[in-house]
């Protein structure tokens, strides 16, 4: 199947680049509402999946017991910018489980946000793994372990009882069996598997719905979206994407982009959650996607509407300041 | 017409993204040796036409009359990576002509390159035009200016005789027409047009077999190639892809890279040209697939084919140095 262009860069008058892409919106029950594009084929999940990997946290009473609020569970879910509050923020939750950084095994990175790598920079010699962008969710995953029982030591391997815990969660919302076949390593070294946007969006649409889960993982569900929704700094940074969408309707919209393209949301008003995968894995495409597709949402005459379809059709200036092209969405999103 | 997948970026098993371009390599003459996607449609040159560019500073008397040698003549031609030995060559070309900082109009921006970037952090404030990743081609421009008597102000406007002589420069050497309708503003403020990548290619053919071309040109052409094959650390810098492109095979490949996926290259020996397109704009595509274009021009048993084609299939490590996927290229560059 051809996944049509979806996003195109101008320059000029003429289209400079041309992004191709794929995506679903379906509701509670899985039902389609809108697609695009291939949404059958096996598409990796990357940090898109991150809130569903956080519910173990949730449902075996860790984040009681640690007493994390909305902050530390946003945390948990974040791909974040590894500004000094993100760093701060995951330390203070391994120190709950008596533990520190070194118990984290997502390895180390500067900050791909050039302000916080430039703060980084002038502040210290080198990053450490509270700096990765997933150092919340590893320690979400830390203090799983230690509040469980399970060995921390080894968190991140494809046999750790967490990881088989996360596979078994990630199944049964998604539909989709999870194992080697389907299974590669991701950046931060835990297992990431690559199954349907279909499913992917179907799992969004019954932890932001409820709809065929059992009520403590419908409430887990919950808890983790409203508390990405209420903290949305924590889940992403400033000026990131994650972020300003949450902040554009709050309560209104759930947010989490994945490495390579991918993108998913949901909507609790609505009842509905969508996925998106730009087909050469960009970024600034699989932003424009969604954004557009969460826009088609909210009448056209609201605010929302049009703040989000303002994000999605963006004017890009150059050092001097000077407009020089625009990114846009094409009519393939709004068939 | 469809461009084919030229290049895939793996996980595990199993392919994650996929990019898609078109490509050409033609001889002296322009008949085409090999070409794959559509090589007819207009592509914006962007810095990958910057040896075009830099042929008024020589042909002009410019480069001689401030004594400019390899070095200077290569940085004319960059895209260079903001380095403390980039900076204080484009300052000392500047100051040839009793001109500084001042005079460029190509605004001012950070080094792309983290570690560069983490230095620029480290021992200043902010970034200034010397540091564009243009500055050396704007002090070529600027140096052309001050010789042949143009006023220096305003030398990045449609209508400055600089850029209508640059306009004319690649008209004849690309066969394309270049005016208002296929032209954008680049990065750096100055006009950008976009063309046929057949006319990009067999423009550069031209300039590195002196075929079609008037003496004057002929020799401007290749003094601008030789430079930058003779100076590739001031073509990029450390661990770019021009660079590392011209170490290969010292003498033997020209290469530039544009943005927005761009790439050319040049082979004196073989007297053959190429020029590819990523349709997405991605990077990584645009490098994979001219170094196996060159490396498809270079007997397979050799050691400068076998570089080339671990450099376009690259395996990629997370931030444990665990081996998670590849960048490949596929059939559709070996036909």
């Amino acid at each position: 199947m051809q996944n049509p262009v979806t996003v195109e860069v101008t320059r000029g008058k003429l289209v400079e680049s041309r992004h191709r892409g794929m995506g679903i919106v379906v509701d509670g029950d899985g039902k389609t509402v809108f697609a695009f594009g291939d949404v059958e084929s096996g598409v990796f999940l990357r940090s898109a999946c991150k809130a569903m990997q956080a519910l173990p946290l949730v449902e075996s009473g860790a984040a009681d017991a640690y007493g994390f609020a909305d902050r530390q569970l946003a945390l948990a879910c974040a791909s974040h910018s590894g500004e000094d509050e993100h760093v701060a923020l995951a330390a203070s939750m391994l120190e709950r489980a008596g533990r520190d950084a070194s118990a984290l095994e997502c390895g180390a990175h500067w900050s791909s946000d050039q302000t916080t790598l430039i703060h980084q920079a002038r502040t210290r010699d080198r990053p450490t793994a509270l700096h990765n962008n997933c150092s919340g969710k590893h320690s979400g995953f830390v203090c799983t372990c230690a509040h469980v029982g399970y060995e921390v030591e080894g968190y991140v391997g494809y046999d750790h009882p967490l990881q088989a815990d996360i596979r078994a969660t990630m199944e049964s919302l998604t539909g989709a069996a999870l194992g080697h076949d389907n299974c590669g390593i991701d950046g931060c070294s835990i297992p990431s598997y690559a199954i349907p946007l279909r499913g992917l969006a179907h799992g969004f649409a019954k932890m932001v719905t409820g709809q065929g889960l059992e009520p403590i993982r419908a409430k887990a569900s919950r808890r983790l979206m409203e508390a990405c929704m209420a903290e949305p700094f924590y889940v992403a940074g400033t000026k990131r994407a994650c972020t300003k969408l949450m902040q554009v309707a709050p309560g209104k919209i759930f947010a989490k982009t994945g490495a390579e393209g991918v993108f998913v949301a949901a909507l609790p008003e609505q009842g509905l959650a969508m996925a998106v995968k730009c087909e050469d894995g960009t970024t600034r495409a699989a932003e424009a996607m969604i954004f557009a597709l969460i826009a088609r949402h909210f009448d056209k005459a609201s605010e929302t509407h049009q703040t989000l379809m303002a994000m999605a059709n963006k004017s890009m200036r150059n050092w001097n300041g000077i407009h020089v092209g625009d990114i846009r969405v094409t009519d393939a999103l709004f068939a």
